[in-house]
């Protein structure tokens, strides 16, 4: 893991920073089976939650999560979806953030503007897991994987935030296809019959799955095959460009 | 129309009111088999906006939005939901909200909090267009509904706000069927039809639409018909009540 600082660590004053509203992007990935979510842990404090961050003055909300997202992954370029913002107004403690910025060196005065209501705009990230590369900084003990059933318990609302997130995820993977961005660009129908029941969280009969996704034209048979027997060897799916 | 002071005319000093964020309903009413949307005018400045607000220190976001369209339309308990946050950093105009609050009677100085960078939060709303009751306040010289493809050039960016919401409202349309929000709790297939044609843009066979709508059971075919010629007159249905 790479060491980076983060602008939250070394401007306790906020300066450049907008207040009471912040980022937390719940960044999915996908690995042997199992859906992920990537959580960190708050510095010195056993306190976990989403990667989240605050957003710069002169930057767009949107470009805040890209930065964040990539800040935290390495990547950038992925599929990144604001779906949500979380916004009552008592959702945040003034404890625990307080907790937070001690565990980092800093104590806050009662009136610090970052002990305040702060409202949470959520995006969902679905990311190619194995190429990851997670960083943490001087504000984060941990950034790792957690499967999606083992997060530990979280500040916040961040665990609704999560399930929010998965939620919509299910939606548009059921309606917009949006499932290749979990997958390696070349696949088996199994592991995309795979991946649709580890998200969707409930069975799917592999015949009535693989005509349903051949039937919206969207998939390309690859012609070369996976080594092994070749009577035996699984077709090999990819996505068909857009256009 | 009613008339109503509205705590922004009166609090040009923000007290009380979140500054930096607030929440911009796009209120769809279908009359005549038009789709209309509630527009507001800023008193004295010929500008057109969305009937936004802000938020309250104490109160949810939701329960912002719920206040503002009870405020403007005299409705409570209708379909509203949040759809998206807009966060460009340069998407409003500063000297726009100088002159909305001059057209008001208050002349705010350069670093006025209002001039700030605003964040909106996007809700649209169903109502039943035959009961709202439309009220004005000080801040607002007009309140009125406007066909779809007739709404008056718009401050910063509602336009795309309302474009942003009919997108959301046509995908959710199609999806889980909320179209019932915008209906009298008993019509007719064809006004069913009508309605659905109207909001997604686009015909839809009378057959294949009635077949698909009855195949998905969620309508009840009520016993009372329409007066007029027994043989002739429409069935009526409803939608069949959750649970």
């Amino acid at each position: 893991m790479l060491r980076q600082n983060d602008p939250r660590e070394i401007n306790p004053q906020g300066n450049g920073l907008l207040k009471g509203i912040a980022v937390d992007p719940v960044i999915f990935g996908f690995h042997e089976n199992q859906l992920k979510v990537l959580i960190i842990e708050h510095t010195n404090t056993g306190l976990y939650a989403l990667p989240g961050g605050y957003i710069q003055e002169n930057e767009d909300v949107d470009e805040a999560a890209e930065r964040i997202l990539t800040m935290r992954t390495g990547l950038s370029d992925v599929y990144l979806e604001q779906f949500h913002i979380f916004g009552k107004y008592n959702r945040t403690d003034p404890e625990v953030v307080k907790k937070i910025l001690i565990g980092q060196g800093f104590t806050p005065t009662d009136d610090h503007w970052s002990l305040k209501r702060f409202i949470s705009v959520g995006y969902y990230a679905l990311v190619d897991y194995t190429k990851t590369r997670l960083t943490t900084d001087l504000t984060t003990g941990s950034c790792d994987w957690y499967d999606f059933d083992a997060v530990p318990p979280l500040i916040f609302d961040h665990q609704l935030i999560i399930d929010k997130a998965l939620t919509t995820l299910r939606h548009n993977l059921d309606q917009m296809l949006i499932g290749f961005n979990l997958l390696p660009p070349i696949f088996t129908m199994v592991e995309l019959h795979t991946l649709y029941e580890t998200v969707l969280g409930k069975k799917l009969l592999p015949p009535n799955f693989q005509r349903k996704m051949l039937s919206l034209g969207i998939l390309e048979r690859i012609e070369k095959k996976k080594t092994g027997k070749a009577h035996k060897s699984p077709y090999l799916y990819r996505f068909k460009p857009s256009e």
